[in-house]
């Protein structure tokens, strides 16, 4: 079962591996890393670094108790007591099977091995091994720790069971996996690179384009559809009414005309230097580590604004934060224990927190005007009594600050009704620090019922009314808040 | 010029045709439809209010005044007093040729024509012309009203000053020009996405996978890097330290491999019933119009994203708004006439507004906050201080609510220092409508000088003491606010 894999091995410590590595860790996996490379540890800790501060953007609190990272000095010191191995070595067909014999002579009887390989047939690199049945191919995409995309693919000898173990491990470390059903060449994801990347070099050998115009007519294009809806959804919308069939029909007689050239052109040396100076050009002397970070940091910001949509790679996100923070037993609006209402629960997210990782300063409010809704939903003034016109507006808030938030806490909230007379709304809230209890700040807010077509106060609906006045009844025994009534002023 | 466009007919009024109109009323440009379709109108009509509300969220306030709509009973009509005519029919020569020829015989001496053809070569469509030089591609994207890519691709008698005129105005309303320097089929966006495609319809073809699970191995994987860096650059990245040439020498001998086929497969009847089905499999019963709203709104909130890092199609949406903007002569931190500081000057954005384009709650306290952040900079205090370890942290705050501020609307901080000891900072902030002056909102502050290593208050240094107090009693003749020390509490 892939929720009882303790530790993976990871066997080749390059770009792919070194990135695995650090999902696996930030998945809560302990991990041993096994290169030649005399350079592995540090390379492998940049990249962690790197992904860690991804992850921690894109998923905040929700992230596991990172697992324990080693380094080994052989092949088999990675693999004897690991649960599943994953192969990213250089994409040579006889030194992969030679190694993956090697991996499954050396892992304990239970392990499985994941290959990262990006187009060699999974039946080919299984021929070797004494337990072919065990080897999966995982083929990932660069950079590992944010795409989610994973093709899962099987050999003539693959079992079944290898397949689910290696599918739920690669779920559960925040992955997309798409089962690759028929081996072939490239599997799904690479021809359709491979057909873009070999175009695209043609263009740069018929002197056509550079390598910057190529890709400023993907980037600012199909590049923004393609993040979210790939190529079959986007066409099928420019079919309009009519649809995918009307849109094969009408773009059907362009099959026949000589748009592309499939087959790559000759990586000559010219070629290779063409490609290289004008790459080195679009640079623009911005170098490798700046771009990484550029790179990460537009990946994170997608997710987060797919995740707004809930759709495409912001719904995996989404999904995956919720299996690591689990249903919790918490439902805002129920009353605590000692009265109150609990009108928020939740991990400082990375989208709240300031350059020096506090909660920001008006993403307080947020979490104070979150507590408000609650309150108000409570009492018969939720979403659907707005969308009938009608609403509370804030007209006063006094806020004292007395701790900080940081990325990584779990804050609470629990709120009172202070007042309320029929139009006016008086509410105090409290967040404090969930782990330790310690008050972090209260607010103070007074609302007004509004006609919002009118734009003018007006009184609320007795069933609304009630409901405030007995949530204040039922809380009246509470001792006044410390703090509230304040007004600003310098001592002395 | 291009800034002396006033008038763009639109000949052809189907999905891209109704986009340009809608991209041109957007940017500020009359615009004329024809199209013998009986329902151009309201079908054109609801592609403009989609784009209205996508454009609205991406840029808000700094939208033009639309353009005027019309709609034509000719092309003649249409294009007798155009500047810059649009042609969108569909994709066949011999008619393109024909009415090109017409718009030519139609239009005012000085006008010119963007034919939107994917694939047509310009040369062979001037041929019919009476004044060929003034034809040239623009061709756009869908949807046009937000996806900022257009290849502009002159003929071998397209005038350099006609691709000069259509590539200043396709920018003047947004757009990213490309020029496509070599007539090629399909210019480049096209042969790109024509390879990824006919590889997907053998993928079908061939029974490997699925149409759902084509997209799901673009959008999950490259779609996500394609969407702001394309090919070459990704590529670079995946090189590592060594960069572009040592990719292209390990990855060369792929080049050989069968990773994709040479040309498209024969689209069957069969071929096409599948692909068919499989598309409506995946749109899961959800319509079109359901579809092209998460489009868009997935598409906007992208380009919010890579705005944040002022990268690729986010940099071309920032620059679009600054051009529509223009730079105003507004020094934030300078004083204004009446001894307040000028702290903010802004109109609201689309992500600070909620579902009723109402400046959202916690939003007042942003510009608030960044009010407090100017203040500090003027005396010492900005981020150069903050990274010297020590900072003012606000304790307490006071909001009033007095009025709304809206999507569309500028407003204006203004600020004052109500008094300081050496480690209090006392501060009040007004929020006024740009346009009428009507008071908006105010804060109140109580700031605190703290060691943020040490977290907690210490005595701020003196010439930061001595720059607030300056700034005290520069404003001391000015009456004590309205409002400032109030307490929130129940009347009566």
């Amino acid at each position: 079962m892939a929720s009882e894999i303790r530790k993976v091995a990871i066997v080749g410590g390059g770009v792919i591996g070194a990135a695995w590595a650090a999902r696996f860790l930030l998945g809560g996996i302990d991990v041993s890393v096994f290169d030649l490379d005399p350079e592995v540890e540090r390379k492998t800790q940049e990249v962690i670094a790197n992904a860690r501060r991804a992850q921690i953007r894109l998923h905040g609190a929700a992230l596991p108790i990172e697992g324990n990272l080693t380094f080994a000095v052989s092949m088999e010191e990675a693999a004897r007591d690991a649960d599943f191995i994953q192969e990213s070595l250089p994409e040579r067909e006889d030194l992969k099977q030679r190694v993956l014999a090697d991996i499954d002579a050396a892992m304990p009887a239970h392990a499985i091995i994941g290959s990262s390989t990006s187009g060699l047939l999974p039946s080919k690199l299984q021929s070797a091994m004494r337990r072919p049945d065990r080897l999966v191919v995982g083929h990932p995409f660069n950079p590992v720790y944010l795409l989610p995309l994973v093709e899962v693919c099987g050999g003539d000898q693959t079992s079944a069971e290898t397949i689910e173990i290696a599918s739920a491990l690669y779920t559960r470390v925040g992955m997309k996996v798409l089962h690759v059903r028929h081996e072939i060449d490239g599997f799904i994801a690479d021809r359709l690179l491979e057909a873009v990347w070999r175009e695209a070099l043609w263009l740069i050998n018929d002197g056509i384009a550079t390598a910057a115009e190529i890709d400023d007519a993907i980037r600012f294009g199909a590049g923004l559809r393609w993040s979210f809806m790939g190529t079959f959804l986007t066409y099928r919308l420019a079919g309009g009414e009519a649809g995918m069939r009307h849109f094969l029909h009408q773009f059907g007689p362009s099959m026949e005309w000589p748009w592309t050239k499939l087959v790559g052109p000759k990586l000559t040396g010219e070629l290779i230097d063409k490609v290289s100076d004008q790459s080195d050009e679009q640079a623009a002397g911005i170098g490798l580590r700046e771009y990484e970070a550029l790179r990460d940091s537009c990946l994170v910001d997608i997710m987060h604004a797919l995740e707004r949509n809930d759709f495409a790679a912001g719904a995996v996100a989404k999904a995956y934060r919720e299996s690591l923070t689990g249903k919790e037993a918490v439902k805002l609006g129920s009353d605590c224990g000692d009265g109150h209402v609990l009108t928020g629960h939740t991990p400082v997210l990375p989208e709240w927190i300031d350059y020096n990782d506090h909660l920001t300063e008006h993403c307080y409010l947020k979490l104070f005007g979150d507590a408000t809704d609650v309150v108000l939903a409570r009492t018969g003034a939720g979403p659907d009594y707005v969308s009938s016109g009608f609403s509370f507006y804030t007209v006063e808030t006094h806020i004292r600050h007395l701790g900080q938030a940081r990325l990584g806490q779990k804050v609470e909230l629990r709120s009172r009704v202070l007042g309320t007379d029929g139009k006016r709304l008086h509410l105090f809230h409290a967040m404090t620090n969930l782990e330790t209890g310690a008050l972090i700040a209260t607010a103070e807010h007074m609302l007004v019922h509004v006609d919002a077509k009118a734009e003018k106060s007006a009184p609320a609906p007795d069933h609304i009314t009630q409901a405030m006045q007995g949530l204040a009844a039922a809380q009246q025994h509470l001792a006044p808040p410390e703090g509230a009534g304040r007004s600003i002023r310098m001592p002395g």
